[in-house]
């Protein structure tokens, strides 16, 4: 059997099936993210699920081409974002779920790991910050009511948490706030998909800053 | 509004909601890792896409209460993995592509990390391996070649990953083996999945060591 090896061209070749496939649904600024996503989960429910908040690629973009902090919610979608390309750009991803500072206060609270390491990032970086949260409700729960109250301005939340119990509301509930937001309506998500958003905006920054050292 | 907060709660509603919505379906030994992979990505297409080769979740099972090496193709899905409950029964999970001695083979060669890797893996650990790929299809197709040409004899191959462009046919070429697989048929998987696949065995040894020190 004869395999296309060359991982440029591998990739080159997906994306050109997914376009075709995509046909000429109109996706406008967004077309980038929907269609990194679906090349990370071969689900074209994607097209359909994932919803943005006005000028939200553009402004990332912007962001990210000077450097900015993102947050996840797992070292899972940590891991998938490509921090080699973002970390040239000066921006880096944090994942502060193990910590043990973390583990202690949630231990004492009776709440989740994943809802006190949102507290703590924002105590613990300065500068905007995106939140990119691929598995937990309760992280984007907290972040909904840090929001409220005024303790965070997210620069960008991505709230593609996955599942059965709390996961549609938790998105709802993002939606509802006046804040740049990706969402994954529905039960559908994860950890790749959160890293795949991230990683669809980065190689647009990285592209511009290239173009424009030219 | 209100939220279900406690994560053993989370979880155990999730199950729940999954088994009802399986209905009566005989799924037999393997059900736990359909139930895992359909709480991961919360898409019911697995139920029909995974393939199980005979007795793969018993002898797997056994094998990981004894502790047993696990590779992975990427970073995403070796920090998916519950590593602590993997080494509790001895087991480990390693993840090669980022080695700089496979960065360079592979480029001295012209081929994927993701491929070099297995091959470096065959080398450096010794004892039985459980291959995860979920999402390089050169990994899966370098591994048909090592089983076939006699390097190495895999505990397990789990062959999921995910995409466009090869991913079809190396999953097909795993099934022509006589070799131990779980493999998700289709262009559906990914990193998540093989995770998914993997904790779910972790979590039943573990859950049988527990019994027997009783």
């Amino acid at each position: 059997m004869e395999f296309i090896t060359n991982p440029d061209e591998i990739e080159k070749k997906s994306f050109e099936i997914i376009t075709r496939q995509l046909g000429d649904q109109p996706l406008g600024d967004n077309v980038a993210v929907i269609k990194r996503v679906i090349h990370t989960t071969a689900d074209f429910d994607y097209c359909e699920n994932l919803v943005f908040s006005p000028d939200v690629f553009e402004r990332t973009v912007a962001l990210l081409q000077q450097g900015v902090n993102i947050v996840t919610d797992t070292q899972m979608a940590r891991a998938g974002i490509n921090k080699r390309v973002l970390e040239k750009m000066n921006g880096s991803a944090h994942c502060f779920v193990d910590s043990p500072e973390v583990a202690q206060i949630a231990k004492e609270r009776g709440v989740t790991r994943s809802a006190t390491a949102m507290e703590y990032a924002v105590r613990a970086l300065s500068g905007p910050i995106i939140f990119a949260i691929g598995n937990a409700p309760t992280a984007l729960i907290k972040l909904h009511e840090l929001i409220e109250r005024g303790v965070c301005m997210p620069a960008l939340v991505i709230g593609v948490p996955v599942g059965f119990v709390n996961v549609v509301e938790s998105k709802e509930l993002i939606m509802t706030l006046d804040v740049p937001y990706i969402v994954a309506k529905g039960r559908k998500g994860g950890s790749n998909v959160a890293a795949a958003i991230v990683n669809a905006m980065i190689y647009e920054a990285a592209k511009r800053n290239e173009e424009s050292e030219k």
